[in-house]
């Protein structure tokens, strides 16, 4: 590959893909068992602030504490899991990501959606 | 930025970053809002298996079809909140994915870990 | 009250109030943290057959074993979420439930449903 | 059964296993399934909230909004499910949430747990 740089996710993706089938994992690796795993690691990311309020929540914002690498760590775990599932799918979750912008930079103008917290179907709908 | 390439996902923050503020909703993005988005968005994505066997799953794999699209918007959006909130927080996600593949090969040596489902824990209580 | 049958979720729900309360647990019970933590429990609960087969996963409903006891302190968990949530809001959790069922009964026709794992949806636009 | 009452729980299972077996449910309610299933019903609750603050969130607890109807019915499903999972694994739920109440009174003395949004782990490890 000349002259052309490789993405961050493609490198990764790579990692991960040798890591697995070093351990002979993909057997696991159901699409049911990747989106169960998602959302687990979602949860345990969520988990960190369970019983916090706004405010001390933003706290593990700032570097350097234990749940701000916690938070870290978590947040990497459910990368991983969609880029796993993204190799099984055969599609590149950078590109899907840039198109979903694209998507909801028509879905909500930002002369409508400005300092609204609605969903996009309220401006279809003509409520605004 | 010369004779450097930039990441995707540093490109892809970027755009959110823009996004987002043109509409001002950075008032929303709490942390504890990211990260309840982030496990609803990674719940909607596990929705499109929720009554299929493992076997009907895997066929949402193959491209094409209208759930393999579903499946990778929704795979779009867990990512887009994993980029909130490592902008909100700092940290490089995809250097934090690849210290967490780091971590995973200490933790599950390919030559004890091949072919088992198990938690790591399960090697270093001595359970092998 | 005589004559008349207080429910289990009444008598629940009297001890889960005074175990709150003699906490002074009732400002950390907003509406968003109980329903964070009724998310959380729920994928507690999942967690427990996070890398099993349909078959593998089964096997935790004979009754004996650890991880059998652990689905049932798991689903106590959730249960009592719902609860402290349905005390807040002022609905009876019970009735809600019969109501529903009365709702999916009218939606899931059996001659129609039978042996099938569509949405109701399906049916309706007259897909059957 | 003759002098006693029977719970509404108990009735509740009475039904949802009429509704099921009139349906050949049974054969899409593994236990996969169903927790799958409870975590996404959760999510489904979780989301009526997903923007808003504390203060918005809470006023859902009022009576006669659209929103209250919802969040009434999305705790109803996920009871539902709860149930489903306890008849499949054979274990009495309102009897499982009365001992994890037992549980809990142990594990958070009032005097201690006072006023704090602890894991109960912080007590036992000595911190207070």
């Amino acid at each position: 590959m000349t002259g052309e740089a490789r993405g961050d996710l493609e490198i990764l993706t790579e990692r991960l893909v040798a890591f697995r089938d070093a351990r002979d994992w993909k057997q696991f690796h159901t699409l049911k068992n990747l989106l169960v795993s998602l959302s687990l690691e979602a949860a345990e990311a969520l988990e960190l602030v369970q019983w916090k309020t706004d405010e001390e929540a933003d706290a593990l914002l700032k570097a350097g504490g234990k749940l701000h690498e916690a938070l870290r760590q978590e947040c990497a775990d459910v990368l991983l899991y969609l880029l796993l599932i993204a190799e099984a799918a055969g599609f590149d979750l950078a590109q899907a990501a840039a198109e979903k912008i694209d998507i909801n930079e028509s879905r909500y103008p930002a002369e409508k959606a400005r300092g609204r917290a609605d969903k996009y179907t309220a401006y279809q709908e003509g409520k605004d």
